[in-house]
């Protein structure tokens, strides 16, 4: 017994614990993509490549320094595809999963574990939202496969070529890896306007977040019943933000590029053009074109889509479209006076309002660090690094190109914003994080002169 | 009475009077530097190139689409000194001086408008401190311009040139203006370590804050007597940050550009070269050399300097030090699981807290508009575009050398980042606030998920 007191007074917060989960799973990546049988015979890569290759699939990214098509053998292709289900659903879901086929019993700290890494806060029916996350996700990549499956027998020779790009495609969409085996993303679907709808409607489910797909799910069931359903407050705030993001992001990349990208285009070459690059900064990192194509605007205003990133409790990275929002309702409430946020006909927490900002701030000086020091290590254009700097901590994966041409350190500082970006600012900051502390002592408050 | 009556209906706040007054000011300042008295034979330019002037000097930006040596006539000089220090030590303080020069007692309201201005959030001894402000600042611009006077000696050919110089280039670095009739800024004192060090106790004596100087003061008052006297929370708070921002601005300076700019310099002249650029970016704007001859993590570090600013209540622009480091303290605390931010035995009113990271928020959101609006409508390499910014937003008054080139686009998003960044961002944001709102009805809290 004194053992297992021992282990419990090592008393490791859950977000601890998460994280040294996401390290364990790295490794294990690692191993796996690193056996000879992952790899294309003659194909070397050097430790970091693959670390590197292990944390981009982990974390869902999609950054790559080596060319998966290139790279990957049949066999790696489907250890990829694993890795990718891991990190995008969530290792804890998986983990959850395991236990319950164990038949084990879900204890209070495993659910707290759990609930971290999908940042539910509350406890009922965890291990059953565990369960229908898993199955919605399967069920979502197997119709996916099947139908791009199908439609890949026009593009490709032989039905295993086709069905295996299928299978593929509709994982890295769902789980928003952006990773592919096309060996060029979906440029040659361009024109393809059905794989291209396929595709977007893959990458919202997965960046869209879990508690939104099952507030949606409930709202069925509850309306075939003729109940009525109230959809949470953070289900309208992510929502309303991811489509708003989605329509202004369209708009812009077509404003900034319309005398450039989208000089002498179809209005419906247009359409999905911008509509796609959009859809595909919230999170996916797949894209229809060569994004170094655009003008400058429209890469910063990608940029900054990407930092922005997905929905909180999602496939996605970034600061998570809920922080973006509620500083924005934060500010706007405080330029007119009002002593409250409200929205939706609720009121936000003066604590929410206060850990958006700090998430906020806190990524902004890791991204600003991180672009100081690639400007220093690596030698390429500003807006390349920008933009390399957002994709990587917004887990999207889009790039200018440069990722396989990036020195050491360059691949090191991108290697920890995924990992940040994925786990979040939040947590991240908990690992410095001890217990909250009661605060014994008081000083008298002083007030002082801001801005 | 009728009349007055509806005059007073009008009700507009302190902060939108002290906008108004500083669009008075440009439109006088437009019109004085549009005499032609005021310029040399023969100088033509067009209204926005002299409305970009009057801002660049009312804001003590320094930021110049013309050369004002080649521009100014020596009557244009002293018309420019006089709005320098008009903008410098703020509308308010002259405004107030003239009142107590007429005779008239200053009322609740014009007290109220002083303390806007200067951000004082005390009643205590107001007209009194406009008083020493002005004093303070005539004082010392006078003892500088003397002594630049008799040491130009050296340098210009006649007394009337030398003590010219030496009156502008005091009244330019004690207002932080930047704004130089050299032609080239330092350059030409690149050498001369005395020059440079009287400009970097003039720039720190007007970028450090009134608030800090008079605290000072009263310090060495006490001190005399035998008192003992206790600094304010805000003075602690400012200076600290002030001088940190300045020591690690030059190690960042120097350690990006060791290999590119400082190679093969001596030590006094990289410390010369690292200090002087680190202290220009808290608000001078003045520099010893071609700043686009750095490195592009220094040109980003600059950057970074000049966003912060200078601190409150000075003749500076920036988000301002105290909302820097209240923010990065809150982080920290926040971080450390700790549930109220102390500093120097003091804690910080959550107010405060919530107040320095709307700033910044709001700061980086007009910044980032601007830097993509500029990516736009200009055609120049972006850290060019960010630098510039930076400089506007910060009226520090740097430039990589675009300022004359830019669009008329261009020219209006600087003069509206100098403008907002002169009157800072607080301010910017009451513009549109009404008053504060008694809340009258509430909804339901509800928490959502963050980051
Ligand atoms: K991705
Ligand atoms: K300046």
């Amino acid at each position: 017994m004194f053992k297992f007191d021992r282990f419990n007074s090592i008393k490791l917060t859950s977000v601890q614990i998460i994280v040294l989960f996401y390290m364990i799973a790295v490794t294990v990546s690692t191993i796996l993509i690193s056996l000879p049988i992952a790899r294309k015979p003659g194909v070397e890569w050097t430790l970091l490549d693959a670390v590197f290759t292990a944390v981009s699939a982990v974390s869902v990214t999609g950054l790559t320094v080596v060319s998966t098509a290139d790279t990957f053998s049949v066999i790696g292709v489907f250890i990829l595809a694993f890795i990718l289900q891991f990190g995008g659903i969530g290792i804890m879901t998986l983990g959850t999963f395991i236990w319950l086929m164990l038949g084990r019993k879900i204890g209070f700290r495993e659910r707290q574990l759990i609930m971290t890494d999908q940042n539910r806060n509350t406890f009922a029916g965890l291990v059953d939202l565990m369960k229908q996350i898993l199955k919605l996700f399967l069920l979502i990549e197997v119709i996916g496969a099947i139908i791009l499956g199908i439609y890949f027998l026009n593009y490709f020779p032989t039905w295993q070529e086709a069905f295996l790009q299928g299978f593929f495609a509709s994982v890295s969409a769902a789980t928003n890896a952006g990773f592919d085996i096309t060996g060029e993303s979906l440029v040659m679907f361009a024109n393809d306007y059905f794989v291209q709808t396929i595709n977007i409607l893959l990458l919202i489910f997965g960046a869209i977040g879990f508690p939104v797909l099952l507030e949606i799910k409930e709202f069925i069931q509850h309306h075939k019943i003729g109940e009525t359903f109230r959809f949470s407050l953070f289900t309208k705030i992510t929502t309303c933000t991811f489509f708003t993001l989605l329509v202004i992001g369209a708009i812009l990349i077509y404003y900034f590029d319309r005398e450039n990208f989208f000089l002498g285009k179809t209005w419906h070459e247009s359409l999905f053009y911008a509509l796609f690059q959009s859809v595909t900064t919230r999170n996916g990192g797949l894209a229809t074109m060569d994004v170094s194509q655009f003008s400058g605007s429209t890469q910063m205003v990608q940029s900054l889509l990407m930092f922005i990133g997905a929905s909180p409790s999602s496939v996605g990275g970034g600061i998570r479209t809920t922080t973006f929002a509620i500083a924005l309702l934060a500010i706007f409430s405080f330029a007119r006076g009002r002593q409250t946020v409200k929205v939706f006909k609720r009121e936000l927490d003066p604590e929410d309002v206060l850990k958006s900002f700090v998430v906020i701030s806190v990524a902004i000086m890791l991204c600003g660090g991180a672009v100081i020091v690639l400007s220093h290590s690596e030698n390429f254009p500003l807006i390349y690094i920008i933009y390399e700097v957002a994709s990587a901590f917004g887990t999207t994966g889009l790039s200018m190109g440069i990722t396989p041409e990036l020195s050491n350190t360059g691949k090191m500082v991108i290697i920890l914003l995924m990992f940040v970006g994925r786990i979040g600012i939040f947590s991240f900051l908990f690992i410095i994080r001890g217990k909250i502390s009661k605060d014994p002592y008081h000083y008298p408050k002083e007030r002082v002169i801001i801005g």
